[in-house]
């Protein structure tokens, strides 16, 4: 869609720290993270609302993903979530490590935040 | 699992405002409700976390349901979802209606939001 910025993050016109794509997701750290490797997955199309998809069992095998190399890349055992949307109207689901995950890394380190989930893919 | 509050209401020991219930999963109302219609979904088996199961696609796809249902029982587009899981050790799923869902229905009306989510679903 014209003028989504997720959307121009899928089509590469905006640069983001990917840590992970398919054919049907992307998911990229989040600019103002709750906590280190904050994550955020969201479909390649363009959806309003994580509930107008219909292959949200697919998305969140995703999220699954992300939320296991989390905890195995920041030393973690919880990992968080939420399903919001109103800031950006682009379906995206949030994945976050407990907030001692920066006893091991730097909340605003991107560049080594997104290898060690790539890492622990 | 013994004394876990969770399992009791998978096995009825506890009663609940059950919304939804399958072979494997049951949604019912939260007790503290963020907004009218706040419901958890939860596996009938005990996890720890909803990162531990094996089937995050199907559950994700009741979760679904419970939302496209809670956007007609209260006349919301916006419905939020949660993955915390500190509180409770069984593996459970927040989702709940925007705020504004208190302008068609009581939060403290167990009852009716029961019945609004099983009419709708």
């Amino acid at each position: 869609m014209e003028n989504c910025i997720f959307c121009k993050i899928v089509s590469k016109e905006i640069p983001a720290h990917i840590v992970y794509e398919d054919d049907s997701f992307i998911a990229f750290l989040d600019t103002h993270p709750q906590s280190p490797g904050h994550t955020l997955v969201i479909p390649k199309k363009h959806y309003r609302w994580v509930w107008d998809m219909p292959n949200v069992g697919e998305y969140f095998e995703i999220v699954r993903k992300i939320a296991l190399a989390q905890r195995k890349a920041f030393s973690v055992e919880l990992v968080l979530s939420r399903i919001v949307g109103e800031e950006i109207p682009h379906a995206h689901i949030w994945v976050f490590p407990d907030r001692i995950a920066a006893n091991v890394a730097k909340i605003d380190d991107y560049e080594g935040n997104k290898q060690r989930i790539i890492d622990a893919l």
